[in-house]
């Protein structure tokens, strides 16, 4: 039994740890507050809402080293509800991130590590990009979908290299978006027990109280979906930890925590209040709220004692990190290659003589669907790259993307392959979750069509500048007679105008080689591979240009007999073919026309401009261009003098060919537009 | 008591009814094989397996009239699945729609009544294109939310004009997308009783069984929306037609009926697998089902006896017709004016005069941002529309889309406000459902960038030709601190290049005005209105020309003073005040140059050639393009000669003027590329 003397001193010590706890928690909350005030611009309500969770979860629960923040075996956080972005520059900057309390002073000023909403390669410590609500979500779950990859791929007994836990912070708004359905539903199929989510049940939106629009019961929607549900109060800190530690030790299903919190915590006039939310608090509040908090005056106050505390987080993340080097060390002595390929995914590099593997098409044999050519080519280069893994919104058979024999996600223990299920934007969220991992190379399949579906991720996979490749099949209006509902005619440009996405419509099989190959060696963003439905001829290589030209974006592939050209062609996937049917019967005429296969606007665009002119010579303005989409944009390259056989309406249903005849796309509609063309000029 | 004889008979008169509905049911199943394998293309396994679903709820429950498909008081049936088409088709031509034998042998041919998916406005009695999943089940819910807002408009003690209910038959795909999760839990905080759903739990999918990705408890996260779930077996007449009965009953809530169904039902070798979905039967099964349901080998063979079972729907509808006509006439009588309103809908007519409604802003007043002046517009004209109602996905205090005064749907018995919640994509699909609602005119609102998020719906109300209106706000770079993830650059690119959308970014104040007016009076289509979140001046129409420009979707708003112009700068939104500023100065400079404010690309191509070549003359090939935005598309209006000031990268956070100048948006970087241009020419 303890004295008296004793128990007061314990007691003394649990009140001071527990004010300690206090001035943790707000300084986050001030910091947020002050650099938000500076700003005149950002988010309160929501760092001072969940500072209390941000600080047990950052010092009690999260695995990571500050100093060394891309240490591959760190837990992941993912603040899905990315508008309270200064609730993680705090913790960065608290627990010893390269990010610096200048860095918060410049919070969304131009060039800063701290930009409005949390981006990924910007700011150290941030894992993905968020703002766009549900994505975090589905990217959570994409990093869980990994790391069970990576388990089974590279773990051994006793030798536990990949052993991490992804934790996010989620809100009203990702929980109401259908991506977070979507991939909610996905991961309790899984049963992805190193997910664990915490939502912040404030009841408040910008339009007001929840009870406006959403009145479900969230945790019994997610017990549906196969999740562990925890409750509880978002300020008790012995009860935040305690549903941590329950979601930790649940390692069958994904856990959800439901912490009951309010928006703007502490604020005495918009705590609660939608107008916490979105904006400053304002010179009125923010005195109260020190007040409040018995907080000094001084703009960016940093309790010594509570920065002291937070930093603890570096000795203990390099105390792990050296205890995960040390294991990593013997694992690499007991399986080189293993380590050897472990620090290849870590590069993002692909084995050497990988593209050994690549079939080759020969010509002369049957017409060959796209999509079936790249099927061939993800069925030859898989086992080769064992960082590439994924898989189809409900649509592998057609899209052609299983890969035989390599198993199924978390079902097997290296399962490469992934039933997304009938939920293509979750795919889209969950294929950038899973490119953020380790240098993995994820691809996803649907029809063109349903492209549109999951754009807002594709869009984050291009401002993430992240190795994705989706496999887009059934590129046109030759999809017949499934009709316009399935046929694409606006998506291939509609992917064009995404920044740093590299669009490719391969003309036949040869060139869905060299699609793939610039997919896979593509580091720095996101590639859309466009494919047919319907067989397209394997192109002669031997009497016109090689399918390498790909890796250009747009090359000469039928050259006009007499050298110089006076009509030029240019052409994209299946049409490509149609260009060259005319180009034989209009060169036997004696035209000399020039035919372009041009997969990739992008790619062509950075060649120099000498290989531009030699492909396309300004010279030549007779141009015409054939795509069977929206003619959208290849003005560029034929000009007001020029003409564009496309399509300007939506398509229709009926057999792809009949569908093609009636829109225009005949060798003789193209013969008959070059006669124009050319009778004109 | 009745005697053994008269007992006789009755169980006679069962046994004969029995074998009458399995003889009609198994006639819908067969028209469907027979039309796909002529077809040679098709989803014979839906049509199969909910045969006695679709046959119960159409001749038991569903009122309708098939000679008068468009009777205003019938009950709705969404085929959400609409890969199932020829079960629709099948219905419609059994029951006596304008839908023949022929037309049902002419399935997916080019310019048929039978498109592979069901397309509104092609096939009478179809009531919305479905295909793309999910989206059938939000235009359902929006449907229904239409009809509480028609109830508490029309109705009144006695006369229940709008009576009617809304079926739908949804897919396992259907359920897992995340449109239907956001309507559904709109649909269940709503509480619309209306609202019937049966969902064909066949557990299957197109990659195989359900279990591969999909085991999630359906009823019990429908009941955490809020929904009234039943369950039935999908071949039990007797307890199909129980629960639809009970759905029926059920008045405060959503009812979904879970029937355990099979895939491709009564295929001896494909029932329940995967290849019974999306093919035909094949010439080798087919026989086997016919076999199966004892059916004679001629081709769409139609039993006598089955057609005039089910063609009692038209002698039935009629009727049901005839007593709401009555009903109409008392009403029409008692409250001519609210008839009169009612027929107004019904064409879609906007009432006389409500232009009068429309604001005008005064130039020389303050700077205002289109976004608050399109709330202006909606504040002016709501009261004179009663068709018009609306709201945001949670954004409407930054959309300025809240009409006040006129309360909130469902809550209020005519409200007019929408609060969507956090779910864009419902919101489009739920838009659709609205429009196709007795000349509903629908609006919903969020930021431009998230226009991503409900692309698909977006793209459906351009097919489908309906009138919605998008207010989509917060439209370029400019939108600042929030950053890249917030800021619209390719999507005003990426929203023209659907057909039959209008689009239109207005420079000012009253541009937006006419914007509204267009959008309003257009009935063949969706418009998105294109606004700005920062403040822009009105321009002096009394020196520059009049806003009703807009309506040409392109004109000359400041010309050279000399008359024919060196020079033409084209621009959008608000980078035409930037366009603006040079011209002053380049005017003063002696410039002759002419100033063209774009607001939409699809009306000014609409116009005749005389007027565009009057507007942008041939002759002029100095052309400056401006828009806060990727450029493609541009090269159409400035040719190969021109430039174009656009962005081809993501944004950044910082505050917004300081993106604008970063990435070059100044006069004086338009007046240097000016001179740039003339010095070349």
């Amino acid at each position: 039994m303890k004295g008296a003397g004793e128990m007061t001193t314990d007691a003394e010590k649990i009140r001071q740890a527990a004010r300690l706890d206090q001035l943790c928690i707000n300084t986050i909350r001030m910091l947020a507050v002050d650099a938000i005030e500076k700003a005149c611009s950002g988010h309160p309500g929501m760092p001072m809402e969940a500072a209390d969770i941000g600080y047990i979860l950052w010092t009690r629960f999260l695995k990571h080293h500050p100093t060394s923040p891309l240490w591959p075996n760190r837990d992941r956080f993912v603040l899905s509800a990315g508008h309270g972005s200064m609730l993680l520059y705090a913790l960065l900057y608290l627990t010893g991130y390269e990010v610096s309390l200048d860095d918060i002073r410049q919070f969304r000023q131009w060039g800063s590590k701290t930009p409005g909403h949390p981006e990924y390669g910007i700011t150290p410590g941030v894992e993905t990009t968020t703002g766009p609500l549900g994505q975090g979500f589905a990217n959570a779950v994409g990093m869980a979908m990994a790391q069970e990859y990576l388990t089974g791929y590279f773990n051994r007994p006793g030798y536990p290299v990949v052993d991490y836990f992804i934790y996010a912070m989620v809100s009203d708004g990702d929980v109401m978006e259908g991506i977070t359905s979507e991939s909610a539903s996905l991961a309790g199929h899984l049963g992805l027990g190193r997910l664990i989510y915490v939502y912040l049940d404030n009841r408040i939106t910008i339009e007001g109280s929840t009870d406006l629009t959403f009145t479900e019961d969230v945790g019994k929607r997610f017990e549906a979906y196969g999740w562990h549900v925890e409750k509880t109060d978002g300020y008790g800190l012995g009860q935040i930890a305690s549903a941590l530690a329950l979601a930790k030790e649940e390692t069958q299903r994904p856990s959800l925590i439901i912490a009951r919190t309010h928006l703007g915590y502490g604020s005495p006039n918009k705590q609660d209040k939608a107008s916490a939310h979105g904006e400053p608090l304002g010179t009125e509040e923010t005195p109260l709220v020190r007040k409040q908090f018995n907080w000094p005056e001084t703009l960016f106050h940093v309790p010594e004692e509570a920065l002291v505390h937070f930093r603890a987080a570096v000795e203990k993340g390099r105390q792990k990190e050296a205890e995960w080097l040390s294991l990593f060390e013997s694992y690499a002595d007991k399986y080189p290659d293993l380590a050897g390929e472990w620090n290849s995914f870590q590069e993002g590099n692909l084995p050497d003589g990988w593209q050994e593997a690549l079939p080759k098409f020969e010509s002369g044999h049957e017409s060959i669907a796209t999509r079936s050519a790249s099927g061939k080519v993800i069925e030859c280069v898989a086992r080769k790259l064992p960082a590439l893994l994924g898989g189809s919104a409900d649509l592998a058979p057609s899209t052609k993307t299983y890969i035989k024999g390599l198993g199924v996600i978390k079902k097997d223990p290296c399962g490469r392959n992934i039933h997304f299920g009938i939920r293509e934007h979750a795919m889209g969220g969950i294929l950038n979750g899973m490119a953020l991992s380790q240098g993995l190379v994820p691809y996803g399949a649907t029809f063109l069509v349903f492209s549109d579906y999951m754009r807002p991720a594709i869009r984050l996979a291009a401002l993430m500048k992240l190795r994705v490749i989706y496999v887009f099949t059934h590129d046109s209006v030759a999809v017949g007679e499934d009709g316009p509902t399935h046929q694409p005619v606006e998506h291939v440009a509609a992917l064009r105008v995404i920044p740093n996405l590299v669009v490719l419509r391969p003309a036949d099989a040869n060139e869905t080689v060299f699609a793939w190959k610039l997919a896979l060696e593509r580091k720095e963003g996101p590639t859309a591979l466009i494919l047919t439905r319907q067989n397209v001829p394997i192109i002669d290589r031997a009497r016109f240009a090689s399918a390498g030209g790909l890796l250009k974006g747009g090359y000469v592939l039928a050259d006009a007999p007499q050298g110089t050209p006076e009509i030029v062609i240019l052409a994209t996937g299946s049409e490509v073919h149609l260009a060259l049917a005319a180009y034989e019967k209009l060169v036997q005429q004696g035209v000399a026309v020039r035919v372009i296969s041009m997969p990739s606007w992008e790619v062509f665009e950075a060649q120099d401009t000498s290989y531009r002119e030699e492909v396309l010579p300004a010279s030549v303005t007779a141009r015409l261009a054939i795509e069977a989409g929206v003619p959208m944009g290849w003005e560029r390259y034929v000009g007001l003098q020029g003409k564009i056989l496309g399509i300007e309406r939506f398509g229709a249903s009926a057999p792809g060919g009949i569908v093609l005849e009636k829109f225009g796309f005949t060798a003789d509609a193209v013969i008959a537009a070059v006669r124009e063309m050319l009778e004109k000029s």
